[in-house]
Formats: C-alpha cells, structure tokens, sequence
C-alpha cells in the first residue's frame, strides 16, 4: 500500500498520538492515537478518525455525540512520530461538555478547571453509553 | 510524595504526552513525553522539561540550543493521560529550525513543507551534536 502512512514512524503498538486542534480558535481540543486506517479513514471521508486504546478499535470522533470534527489540514512532525489534526469541531470535543479536554490548570498542587460547559453531555450521549474515566475518578490505572 | 503527579493516569511506561503551545500564536510547537520527574522539574523551575524516550534521560528543553520554552500554564486532560504545557518560546522550538515541529502538512499523499525556518539549526547545535531522525531519513523505526 502506498499512502501518507509510509513515511511516519508509527510505534510499536501501530499508533501515533495524534493533536486535534481548533483551526478557528487555536484551542487544543483533545490528544488522541491513530492507526493507519484511522489516518486513512481521516483523510478519506474529511472527519477526524482515531484508533481507540481501550476498545481497540476504530473510532470517528463524534460517532455518538454527534460533536464530529471536519479536517481542515492534517500536519506530521518533524520525526514523523505525531500528527497534527486542525479541525472545525462541531458542539465540544469532550464528552465531559467542554469545548476541549484540557479544561484543567494546574494551581498550586491542584488541577482546577477554569472553563465552562458548552453542552449537556446527558444529552447527547445515552444513559448507558460507555463513557471514559475522568480525573476525578482516576486511581492511577492507564486510561484513555 | 504528594503532587500535581499524583492524580494523573501515568502510562505503564510512567510517561504521558506533553503537547507545547505557544501561548501567544496558539501554535501547536511540539509533541513530547514526560515522567513524573520532568513534570516537577517543570514546575519548580519554570522552564518545560521532558523525558527522551531514545536517550531514556530528563531533558531540559533549550539547554543546548538555547531555545528554553517558559511555562506560562501547564493543563492535563479529562482523563489525566495528557498534559499540555502553554509557552514563551525562546527562538524556535524545533530542532530543524522551525518555530514549531509541525512544519509539514498532508497534500495529497506527500507531507510538504510550508513553513519557513526562524533559525539556523548550525547556528545553535554543536556540529557533533546527536539530532533526531527527521521525517525524510526515516526507514520506519520508531524514533523520537
């Protein structure tokens, strides 16, 4: 297969942590991974696609939500080991509401989270829906 | 030890991917890693520190070329496994010689150049100095 996948330094487990970035705001939205067929899917179909650690699978970003993020560019580094996702994002990137994950600074020893919601995630992901562990709830095991 | 560390969801490798922003063009400079070490390194002192996954080492970013990053905000993610570091870059902070490692964007299925150097790399590395791979020498190994 020839395609843009042949010049990146992919890991060993096949993935690259990809950035997705507002291309309106600047705002880093969200770190993520891809695969090769999540970079080609990418590019193919114009909306942000991204390999999921947990599930193992491929995943496009607001399948459920709703909240997908069209591709306006996507740009590699320098040693061909992360990707760059410049998006128009549609609602909020996180599934816990806000524009973008990275919603907390760090003040003193403390994460603190200095924005605010933009959507209600109780209503665009069902009650039942499979959500990932936040912050709060963390106890020191890897999570995605 | 109590910390900021304490609360974020450390790789098995005990690394999570630190995204640097310039924090006054919004530019995505760089993706790296940092362990606990450089993350307190980061915040004690200031300046953006990582952790090299290929020397295996903390590194202070700048201390050869001069090109220090000043940490004007430190963020982490919804699920505590990705930290980003808001920064005063000092010169530029790639390696190459561009303000930022991202200086390639996907056109069709070549990654092209479309920035401009803001320095030259000649001027700041020591000629022995050990590089990284770029894109273009790279033969598909992982790499830094």
């Amino acid at each position: 297969m020839n395609g843009p996948g042949d010049a990146l330094a992919w890991g060993r487990d096949g993935l690259l942590p990809v950035v997705a970035q507002d291309e309106r705001t600047g705002e880093v939205l969200m770190l993520a991974w891809a695969d090769r067929e999540a970079l080609e899917r990418t590019v193919e179909t114009g909306f942000a696609h991204y390999f999921s650690r947990s599930r193992k699978a491929l995943w496009k970003k607001g399948e459920t939500s709703g909240n997908v993020q069209r591709v306006v560019e996507v740009r590699a580094d320098c040693d061909g080991d992360a990707l760059l996702y410049r998006v128009e994002q549609t609602g909020g990137a996180c599934h816990e509401g806000y524009s973008g994950c990275f919603y907390r600074h760090l003040s003193g020893d403390a994460w603190a989270i200095d924005r605010r919601k933009v959507f209600n995630p109780a209503e665009v992901y069902p009650p039942d829906a499979a959500r990932p562990a936040t912050l709060d709830t963390l106890r020191g095991e890897p999570e995605e």
